[in-house]
């Protein structure tokens, strides 16, 4: 099978939206007249953000999970993306599960795969993603203000817990482990949580790297600090609340651990005024999507972490970097 | 130096056009309205696309120029591209080279960086690049029709020559080697000759591939085949009327094969009606880029070569495919 053969039989499809699909030296698309474009690129590589045993159909779901998140963390309605993919060999049953899982999620979200490239090499999956918003209405990172509540969405550290697991530095029960295998391998990108809390939130992140690391981007670009509550955050891992746990758990430093420097949990970390509680709320029920408020956003620069009481909680948890770890 | 430190430092710029460039979950770009955008995403791979051994300045230029060249043959204006870059490790003065030859081009084509990914692994370049068209006036594969003239911009296989130098088959005076090396590194996006071709050429394609295998899209996707003048197309190579080779030359068919089937070229292969000569020349004249008339269209399918009496050459030239070489 030669490499057109292959886009033609597992990628090319009849163009819907765009203007000109798969097939040409560029796609075309007809923006939407008076919307801005929301456009994010992510690469994935073998061995490093996905295992060589990983199933091709969750493959193909969360190469394409993990650019829409980054679409949620804006508020951005999906509309298209671009694939570029490496590949070892042209291997038919991996190609069919892959583009398989790709597309199922890409038609639950309306996205058109519009063009792209292929190659052989190492497996490698490059995806750049288009989606549209109106002009002012993004979320940034850029609007927390100091007195803001902080929340997430959905649970975090389940991903990292799985990927401990694999590692074979902590063991856990089958059901608890496949559980939050699922976790790592088919993350949920919160597309209409974005979209319901445009005009809500005054800033979004996505927390692929660890919540202390995404959050910080927001702190940074907010010029603000943040205050955590540990003993609400530590009940975000879904693992920790799993019956087949039975009595066997960890300590709370490694919870913690998973829940503030996990990565790969694919949730918004999001703030809002305390004045908009409850629209928040309506928010997260208008999404289907349970959001936890953890904390407030505070003047001084700096994450810190106090326990149920308020003391300070002194141990640092440090985020996934590519290029220090 | 962390994954945030190195993209502040070699990548991050003041966003110019963009809504908002580097640095947040997504970039926001504010399409011109009633205008077209044309999307191309490529890949490139250490040991594949290109060699170890490469300066990285070239190398930072390459991996745009190849994409701009996408824009080239839809005849779309360059807006804006995101970086998604693997490095084995953040080498600062493999950063500044490549950071330097991509914005360099970048600058000359007011392309501006509005976004991307870094991370760890083998050397990997995917960049995903913006561009905008009038709707109906993308230059397509579809258009050519029987009786059109067929045309190459610049010249062509002298990339090709310097990879089989390379690879040790061929061996040619350091000058000549020296200027299809330059061919093969610093290739040319013929962005000036696409916009000058709107309106004019029937079909457009790049060639990345070999000129067969490119022009292989253009008949497919038109439904017609071509003849090539090979007596013409043998005197694209630069390299065969350079000085230095003297008279120590390599038999016809190497040359040809370097010309039709040689990839890396970067070069526009496009058609026009015959009444539209004039207009050729005066759009190759606009874009100073020279073009050669090299054979045409024809309603029969698939591609002849003749000589210059017209008789038929009966050798195949096979284009580059990554899956079937």
């Amino acid at each position: 099978m030669g490499e057109f053969d292959l886009i033609d039989r597992y990628f090319r499809r009849p163009a819907r939206r765009a203007a000109l699909g798969v097939g040409d030296d560029c796609a075309l698309l007809n923006p939407t007249p008076g919307m801005q474009l929301a456009i994010s690129s992510d690469l994935l590589l073998e061995g490093r953000h996905f295992l060589s045993t990983v199933d091709p159909h969750k493959l193909g779901h969360k190469a394409l999970a993990v650019n829409l998140s980054d679409l949620a963390a804006c508020g951005a309605t999906p509309l298209a993306f671009t694939l570029a993919l490496a590949l070892p060999q042209a291997d038919e049953a991996w190609l069919e599960g892959f583009s398989r899982g790709l597309f199922a999620l890409a038609d639950a979200h309306d996205c058109e795969l519009i063009g792209g490239d292929t190659t052989r090499g190492p497996l490698a999956i490059c995806i750049t993603v288009f989606g549209e918003v109106p002009p002012g209405q993004a979320l940034l990172r850029s609007g927390a203000r100091p007195g803001d509540d902080l929340y997430v969405s959905g649970t975090l550290g389940d991903a990292r817990l799985a990927l401990e697991v694999f590692r074979g530095t902590r063991s856990v029960p089958q059901a608890v482990f496949n559980a939050a295998r699922e976790r790592m391998e088919r993350p949920t990108p919160r597309i209409a949580l974005g979209l319901a809390l445009r005009g809500v939130a005054t800033a979004a992140a996505d927390i692929s790297d660890g919540l202390a690391g995404d959050l910080g981007h927001i702190l940074k670009a907010s010029g603000t600090g943040a205050c955590i509550d540990t003993s609400i955050a530590i009940q975000l891992i879904a693992a920790r609340g799993h019956p087949a746990l039975g009595t066997s758990s960890f300590e709370a430093e490694f919870w913690l651990e998973c829940v503030l420097a996990g990565g790969d949990d694919y949730e918004l970390v999001f703030t809002a005024p305390p004045d908009a509680r409850r629209v928040v709320e309506a928010a997260s029920a208008q999404a289907q999507t349970p959001v936890t408020r953890i904390g407030r956003i505070e003047a001084a620069p700096g994450l810190r972490l106090v326990d149920g009481a308020g003391q300070a909680v002194t141990r640092r948890f440090v985020s996934f970097d590519h290029f220090s770890t």
